[in-house]
């Protein structure tokens, strides 16, 4: 019983996360960041699908692919304590695990064919750009939602909730930005509201420049008191 | 990005299903269905389980490792929709799917070593006996119970909700049963109210005997009306 098992992707996310700092810490916590879900043949049936539209939401499970040669430790350090506190990997939804399974929920935004290509439009997303999907579920309430269950450390802490501005020098990059990506200046805000930086370095204020990626845009930042300024937006590879 | 990913399992599951048919058709649906993820090395560490006590549920990542050979086809007929309907295979929990991957909600009953061996207690366990389990995630209530979320068919139909009766003469073997089996009654109970019965034949009523097996045991039953009546428990190989 103890035999491995193969899996082959039935489809890949794609994603505004194209590298994994600035990903939310859970799905759902920046609705605007959409993203789809390429579904690759022979799996990109309608048929498979049908059904499909009553659910709101689906559960995506996929493989931390970028984790893989990283391999796994019994313990690992969850961002949402601090960085600093060792939990069992099993307690945790870490991407650094013996198998490096994950599962997100996200919420169904409809289904299309591009140039061929069958995709499921989603928001709410978590995942990082070009993610291989294992298998996609219908999210059941009647049976997911546990009125019942009680969280952990996760739920103790508050989640953070920066106000965000940008500086006028940087309006007219955001403005191009939004043309290339509808919604992207609300993404960005809610994505830098649940403040991205590292725990280590939330005590900081001012001065440290702080830099993420959402498609191929590279953004920088900085924080003070409770407000994350924007300073520029500029596309190109990774500064 | 096309490539196959193996996996290995982390353990295996014991279940009083031993066998597919009477197995609640959503986890917690059968609070008394306890069983024990058996964690192989190197993954038995109480390190790699640290926190979780925090968690009062638990994701299983498991393979429907039955329905391997099995194959995929773009729809399925769910029971809960009287087995007579095609769903898209996509938009239901169906094991037999194009990677046989399974997820389930247990709820976390302690940790032991027992003879060497170590081992996650749970119950509303609704997991096939042997089942090969990939991954164990804690159950992060703030982002897995989601408010707003909507069920489509499965939610739409009431739960069918018998009532148990016990023949007479099953009582010994009932009272053998629970010496063996602490809980036995219990368990029947809610899985014969459950009524696990193929949903074509619910329309039946009396004359027609029907089989399940928990643990070593087969059991014999009838419905009339809205009243399961169990005629026998037996150990032995299915008859």
């Amino acid at each position: 019983m103890n035999s491995d098992f193969t899996f082959t992707p039935i489809g890949i996310v794609h994603s505004c996360f194209t590298e994994k700092f600035g990903i939310p810490r859970q799905p759902g916590l920046v609705p605007a960041a959409r993203g789809s879900l390429e579904i690759f043949p022979p799996y990109d049936q309608d048929e498979a699908f049908r059904g499909m539209d009553r659910f709101s939401h689906v559960w995506v499970l996929f493989v931390f692919h970028d984790n893989i040669s990283g391999g796994w430790r019994p313990t690992v350090r969850p961002p949402r304590l601090g960085g600093n506190q060792r939990m069992g990997v099993f307690a945790t939804r870490s991407g650094f695990r013996p198998n490096p399974l994950g599962m997100s929920v996200v919420r169904q935004e409809g289904r299309r064919r591009t140039g061929g290509r069958f995709f499921l439009d989603v928001s709410g997303i978590d995942i990082l750009d070009q993610t291989p999907v294992l298998d996609i579920k219908p999210y059941l309430p009647y049976t997911d939602r546990i009125a019942d269950a009680s969280g952990g450390f996760a739920a103790a802490l508050p989640l953070p909730q920066l106000t965000v501005e940008f500086s006028d020098s940087v309006r007219p990059a955001l403005s191009a930005a939004e043309d290339r990506y509808p919604g992207f200046s609300q993404l960005l805000r809610q994505v830098l509201a649940a403040d991205p930086r590292p725990a280590y370095t939330t005590g900081q204020s001012g001065k440290t420049h702080h830099g993420l990626r959402l498609y191929d845009l590279n953004i920088r930042w900085v924080v003070e008191a409770q407000t994350a300024t924007v300073l520029s937006i500029a596309s190109g590879a990774i500064a």
